[in-house]
């Protein structure tokens, strides 16, 4: 296995503060992936044989015919990982995106008076937020926002239950996001929290604006400050007796309702 | 570590082929719905010290006082688990509960001329299944069916995703997927499946029937006989360049849609 090297970022475009760990990738849909997203840096790459022809064709493809590829037996691979991943005979060390940071998002979004994103406060599970960037994926999200603390690094899970999605979603970590989202709404953004305890659902809102949807972590919610900063809560309309949805499809839900127009 | 013992289910009211299988239960949410479910056989219960007070509370609660309570360490309950299970010091051993067949589903809609009932056809991850759970009972659906064959039988992983709504949401598991819609469609269901490739949008069609949306599995979608069993399909408009959505996501959003009247 390899060691997971843990290097100072020289160019510091991640978090000046932080250092940058390199993490495993697998499975055939999130590593070819990673291999065609150039902004993706990979330090190794290891497969079974029988994976060997279509990762040669797709290093050529993305002019990454320098990496060598390490050809090793199922074993090796599931030794590496957890024992739930799934990795299907394909693994690659790499490190975390570089970060969008918050006035490249602002720009991104300059042109589009239509323009979604999506903020998390706190939300912690790796799987729940690779599910989420592939809902946002799926449903034209400009960016994903979410606190630096109290977030999970990019993991191989996350990238994986964003089934590849996370090479194409902009996502920008920000160290306080309270402050990001006056920084939203000073550019313009409608910022909505998700709150079951909101007056209205979130299907009656205006929908012909920029709007920021923030939703809170898995067990309590939207933090008193983050919702403060809101300029209204919504809630999704759901039976009394169930407490709540899991926060990946309350995401997921609230992001289609916002597609529809 | 308790061994789960396999006995013949004397009633022969789960499957009468079918074994009945016992398996762990964790979780406060999760345990505290099983213990105040009738329906669920309890075998035995586990806890750490500091949570015996309310669950005892609980116990009388719900008329159970005759399951004795064995208290053990966290470390304990730690090795009865996989790994990654947040038991949150309390398991319970316990049976799938017991199925509930078409026919009863069929009458449990037949004043309701919205029943809305979810098909699964072949979703294998039990994870997955739960958070469908948890979304069906959310959205007030009348039932959940699901082929016997090729499905998880009911586990902790799935409880637990579920957030305890497994305890109120009618399950059916039948032999013949196809068959069942059959009978759907002459009970006066109106059998929609869920297709990336389908012509038009599931906010396009007419919600004011009972319906019964049908979801493929996690890889490859519905299968052929399976969708020539449907009325008709439709689909969730999402970013060309974005494969798919996750499938508990996608029956939510579906779940969702047509929950909206």
């Amino acid at each position: 296995m390899p060691n997971s090297t843990v290097v100072k970022n020289s160019k510091n475009n991640y978090k000046k503060t932080n250092q940058v760990h390199s993490f495993l990738l697998y499975g055939k849909h999130a590593v070819e992936s990673a291999l065609l997203n150039p902004k993706r840096k990979i330090s190794a790459l290891w497969c079974t044989a029988e994976n060997a022809p279509w990762l040669r064709d797709l290093l050529l493809q993305a002019h990454r015919d320098k990496i060598t590829l390490k050809i090793v037996d199922k074993k090796e691979l599931d030794k590496m990982l957890p024992q739930d991943a799934v990795h299907q005979g394909v693994v690659l060390e790499t490190q975390p995106l570089p970060n969008v940071d918050l006035t490249e998002v602002i720009c991104r979004c300059e042109n589009n008076p239509l323009a979604r994103i999506l903020v998390l406060d706190q939300v912690s599970d790796p799987q729940n937020i690779g599910a989420i960037i592939r809902s946002c994926a799926a449903f034209n999200i400009s960016a994903l926002i979410m606190q630096d603390k109290n977030s999970p690094q990019e993991s191989g899970a996350m990238v994986k239950a964003s089934a590849g999605t996370i090479e194409f979603l902009p996502v920008c970590r920000v160290t306080n996001l309270s402050r990001a989202l006056e920084t939203l709404k000073q550019n313009g953004f409608w910022c909505i929290g998700m709150d079951g305890y909101a007056k209205h659902s979130i299907d009656k809102i205006n929908k012909n604006a920029k709007i920021a949807v923030v939703m809170g972590s898995e067990g309590k919610g939207l933090r008193r400050l983050v919702q403060d900063n809101c300029d209204d809560t919504v809630k999704l309309l759901i039976n009394p007796n169930v407490e709540s949805l899991n926060v990946s499809v309350a995401a997921a839900i609230a992001l289609y309702e916002l597609s529809k127009f």
